[in-house]
């Protein structure tokens, strides 16, 4: 809760206008909803201005669809992330106005796009098998108010790829690298860069990357300065993060 | 075995009621029932105030039907986990009055329910995708003798929703903790509240959550004081154990 | 900050006898001393009956003994943990009554004994190299207000000699067990008692130990009921939680 | 190759019974039969006294089938270890009296049964998911010339379950302990046996026994002396070992 | 190398004003200063508008005082981070206004001090041991250009501490949580705050934090959205980050 | 890029037969053929001598299929590897004279076979379960100009089998180790042979050979001189390497 | 205890001989005494025939020379493990008789040398640095009764070094086989010889040999039967298991 | 041993040059020294045309003097590793004209300097703190007959260092790459060079870089083709390999 409703609550038991009785429920229970199973935080929106996420994995049909349905009608905007087919289509039944993202797996409902900020966030991704994950970073970066560019396919192992668009790249003001393997993109990006990058390691590989641990350690350990990382496959956590980089008057 | 019965039996003989050879036999073989892949602890719940559990995973499904209706026949309270849904067609055959709880995959026989405690034990989780992990942990914590109190998806990325009932929380006798990704839950809980917390690491999460060892090293090395750390998704262990510390008359 | 006192205070705003703005900074500042490198809580005691405890490792000499004078003064217990002699002497140049114990590596102040709770605690300890640990948590436990028994060097691989002492341990509220190597002694007792263990796995042993993960491992895989772990060598921690559990007034 | 055959050898060719090309063609291709895919050893049997064994995973169903075919005509007993039906079916087609054990993974062709070594193996064993295991080493064993004794759902959750039998096992002339989870019954029962102990940790478990690690991490680490681990879930491994260990006249 | 330059010498080339083997020395050697066990970029600070950094670890003091002087007399600015208190003696020797921070193991120089941005850059930490990491951040986010605040000593073991500081936390341009332990403070403080993130891993506890992994992993699994992630210890990485982002003019 | 074209471009500009603004573009696009989804290094083959390869994992059939008959239409010569059935029917729909390996898992385009190199390319393998990584190894080193021996299911538990084709072995230009379980066969191999060792770890085994990870340390530790790893299971990348050290001529 | 303790305990009693109360004493504390920091098992020897085994690391000097000075006098024969000079130097005030050999890091008090068994126990390693485990294996297996012979520094890079001495290892009634890096010897001389072989993976190496965890894991997955494998550097594991194993007289 | 020789052997047999007992020694012995410590391979120069290595680490200084005496005396070459300056004292002290290098920790007696290869090695490394190794993997590539050509302090965070001397690196008949944090610099090369690619993982960084696995992970895991991996810090091995690969008449 914010501190100014924090004040505003205690002038008006001060002023007489609320009894204790009611600033002590309203101080617990404020923008809470609660369906028994989750308890959605019912203004994100209001209070960070971009849209409510929902993290699918775990959660049964039913369940996605209430809250989507839910998020929808009071922000209009949602982002559902990890969502199969299945989720979708039990979403589609209660939201008619949803999109599905198959290769990102995003479920978006959009109803008051966003203004787009000035400049860009750009995605950078090594090989054509992490483009999954691009995607779902670069969709959450439009949701959330940006224009995106991307640079797909630009691995170091053939560095004239990354090279030939380096100069398009360091005009965003926010840099995304998506990458399995040995993830040694980030670090090379990193270095040809001056605003901030986020490295999302990815699982694609075999054998001794450990599921993307390879790449993890990697972006951990880059020589680059200003890399900030996130976890394994997690596009929608860089797309976020640019999306706040890039947007300061957020 | 208890000393008790130890002490009993030695008087027997000296006293010339029992020869020394039945009651070397006594000592060895009593109270335990062979069922060629099972030896069963046939008086656990005499001696410990508790159902016998029965772990499903890795029995057939007529070993662990065999299993359920000797107990059940036996003590009349039994708690079998990790049950799948063919285990239970297998037990219903032979044990009529068996109950199944598919979310939180337990099997149930309460022909004696326990008298309940005073005190509740308060069930925490942190993600309507850890519910499953916690309803285990709630019902085997009802099965022994305790009314249970559910607060659930209060994980501390909207951490109001925490505080709003951590009052009611704080009244139980044991709390209990469910959460994965970074089980950070379990730390904010254990400094808010002065009666012993059990954590529960989940396997929710993906890439480097590593299988839920993330929630399991977070919660480890939790900067809380009093919380004890089980298994990962092992809610059975922490209802168990919260019974145990409720319960201070067992 | 205590429920109650967040009623109160709205209290006495509602009644004018505290202005909105006294009231706001109360609810943020109340009960912590800053001191720059660390911020204080002044009335854990108060809200939770037992001392503060503070965490030397990381600190300084100098920092050590200005957290301690502090929090004697105003508490009149205090537990240091990790502390070398070196801390120590810093310590008692400030705290003339400060105790200092080698094995367990613990400073005390305790001015005011809290009453002993009316049962035990048990610390069970598997080889002579443990002992540290175990001393940390006995006298941890103590300090809280218990009487603690000790059973040490009862391992597993010379099985006579827990059984010899079993009927003693099962006496306790809780038990406390500590050890390396393989951990085995957290099962063994696991199976034998009825109240709660909480398990302290140590870095006692070499090679595939890792440094403790091997008995950690083996505590978290218990195959008996009721037992919650704690991190590796935190005699502290399992110390804290066994009189929580065996403190049910509290 | 055994040294008495090139003493032979040489001393041949020394005495002009054999020309030096043979005996070099000789020293380097006897005994081994090739099939392409596979070098087969096909006087293993004669040199160690003991059947050869076939390891069946990733190999083809025809692979094993020609593999068995060849060993079991050349030496009338042949072990195959983790065996499916479908492998099962394509070896009987080929040889008639082949056997197979479901629970232990199995194959079996025993034409020359080995006489039996006076004393006995004794296969202890944990919980009732780890009997596959224990099957696999009782079986060989079993065809190995030993007589066995199996004492199994005997761990140590229970532990007078396991002190009732251990006069039994100590009769044995080696034994075998089968466990997963913590893998505890080891230590506990290389603690109270004088001869020696082959420990096989199982995958049996959830969480963090890693597959199998937290088990064979315990049982490296135990406290108790004569132990020898094998890998997980090899109950091959365990029933070889124990069997050259019990018959000391091979 | 900047595009531009790349343009502007193939136009001197154009123009007959640069012979063709000319262009071809100065794209491959251009701002390279070779020591011959270091080769120097020359002009980061022009091209990033930040000072260059020195990493000390692995160096001589030899190496580190000629790195840190020709830079120096360069660019006026320099950061020079993993210090000993011997790599300063050297540096002092050479550069005689550089100073020594010992608690962020810094040797800073700088002559030009950058302007400051508009908004503050906010260091939060989780405990005092932190602070050494936590400094690190702070100074290196200072000499570039920014103004920073600092919350330390607000783990969330007494969440009150953070929430009675959150307000001021919130007005910053980009927030650095740096914590060891579980790391738990990061998802908390991820939650409360609309602008990015950085977290930093320390390696302060023992035990099961595995040299600061389980911060780490607790971080990287972090159920806040917009948190990026720095290596272990890396307080410059998440000092420079922060700057980069609060600074979006660069 | 190569040098001489860089050099060639500036001349050409010098020689006013080329703009600036004209060689910028060739600089930067040279050679790239951009898909959307990958961007195809039209002249690797030119360049290297050898044929382009494609890595199928997580790619869908259509994009596999178009990146192969691009290349094969350019180059003549194509490798797609960890290709399954239904890539290769994919292919084959476009690409007439695509073969595919199924053990190896390759789909290969020959229709300029290169020159075969003087010496040989020996691959020796552990076990049967080894054969389709050591015929990935082998086929691409046969596609790179090279004759290929064989020597499979040669593991050190038999060493005779190994000991009896040394002499053959250490004829080749380049030897190439397959070993999954314990991977003891690259240091024997090792020991045995001057020229250079390519050492491949599979994935062959279970429980602690942790997906490979036993065999790949063992060959990272080899007490032998000379040897090179390469990723668990990557028969490719072991081709390829000693395609090149086998032929000193590229 | 021994079965026919029990018995006569109980026949005793039976008879009048003994009261109840008494036997339940003796069966309680028979055998074992107690230092406060130590409970000695004081008839091992009597029952195991072998000299009862002091771990020294984590012990302090002086319990130590009291443990040593204590089954010294009781039962003759002592073997003190991982011991320092400084830990010998105390033993020796105590007990005179005592030597140290400090390369195998062990005390030992021998005064009723046990009778040799008929074969030998034979230790192979693989590298000069393997030597100190190797020879804490052999002294072990000496003092317990066996002759031993030394097979040193016949790794497998050489494996002209072993093949030349195999013949002599095959005679022995068990062998042992320590060594680091790879730890391939260990396979290797499995397949070479039929009795059992003991494993000991050492910590020598560097880098990714992980603390010996790479020798460890490779001895685990080894190809060869009857393999069994000790704790990292456990020369005293393996001493003791192979005199178990060769003495099938105990 | 040869081939040949064992022809030769059995020839003189044959011949009654030599009798079969006489055989027999000849081919167990030949060619080791045996000093009961170590077994030297007194041959391996001759065989291989390479100096015989010696790893100190683990040896004693009397050990390694003694046994680089002995070769220097035989073979006249010997490279000795992981050298202390306290080990080169006591070499020295026997064998006047062997040299130390520090950086690389390498004693070395070269007598017969090897003729130089035609083609040079390049030897890559990405930072100041990775010159160590490369020099230990420089100097031992130039003991074993090859010209060395350093590019140091070129990794990609700064990648126009690199590109500025790729041409110069291309030329070289093997190309090693030193780099530790996240090892990026391996796949660079990789992707730039046409030449076999040697990779040394080295320990450089700290926290998440556990110790180098950061960069030996990376480098496994390469995109680029072509990249053998060698143990962390190996430095020597790098060397050994390049030379086999860069003089193809061996």
């Amino acid at each position: 809760m914010k501190k100014e409703k924090l004040s505003e609550i205690l002038k008006k038991v001060a002023a007489g206008q609320m009894s204790p009785e009611d600033a002590e429920k309203e101080l617990e229970s404020a923008s809470v909803a609660d369906l028994g199973f989750a308890r959605l935080d019912m203004d994100r929106e209001l209070r960070t201005g971009y849209p409510e996420a929902v993290f699918c994995q775990g959660k049964t049909d039913g369940q996605i669809a209430e809250i989507v349905a839910l998020l929808a009608e009071k922000n209009g905007n949602v982002i559902a992330t990890r969502a199969t087919k299945e989720n979708f289509e039990a979403v589609r039944a209660k939201v008619g106005d949803a999109r599905y993202l198959e290769d990102a797996r995003l479920i978006l409902v959009e109803r008051n796009p966003l203004e787009k900020a000035e400049k860009t966030v750009a995605v950078v991704s090594a090989g054509t098998a992490d483009i999954p994950v691009a995607e779902e970073a670069a969709c959450v970066a439009e949701m959330m108010g940006n224009r995106v560019e991307r640079f797909y396919d630009v691995g170091v192992a053939g560095i004239h790829r990354l090279l030939s668009c380096i100069e398009d790249i360091r005009k965003a003001g926010a840099v995304i690298v998506v990458a399995g393997m040995e993830g040694a993109l980030a670090s090379v990006v990193g270095g040809l860069v001056e605003r901030p990058v986020i490295a999302v390691p990815t699982s694609v590989g075999y054998g001794a990357n450990l599921g993307g641990l390879s790449a993890l350690l990697s972006m951990l350990n880059s020589c680059a300065n200003g890399v900030g990382i996130v976890n394994i496959d997690n596009g929608f956590g860089a797309g976020y993060l640019a999306a706040q980089i890039n947007r300061s008057d957020f």
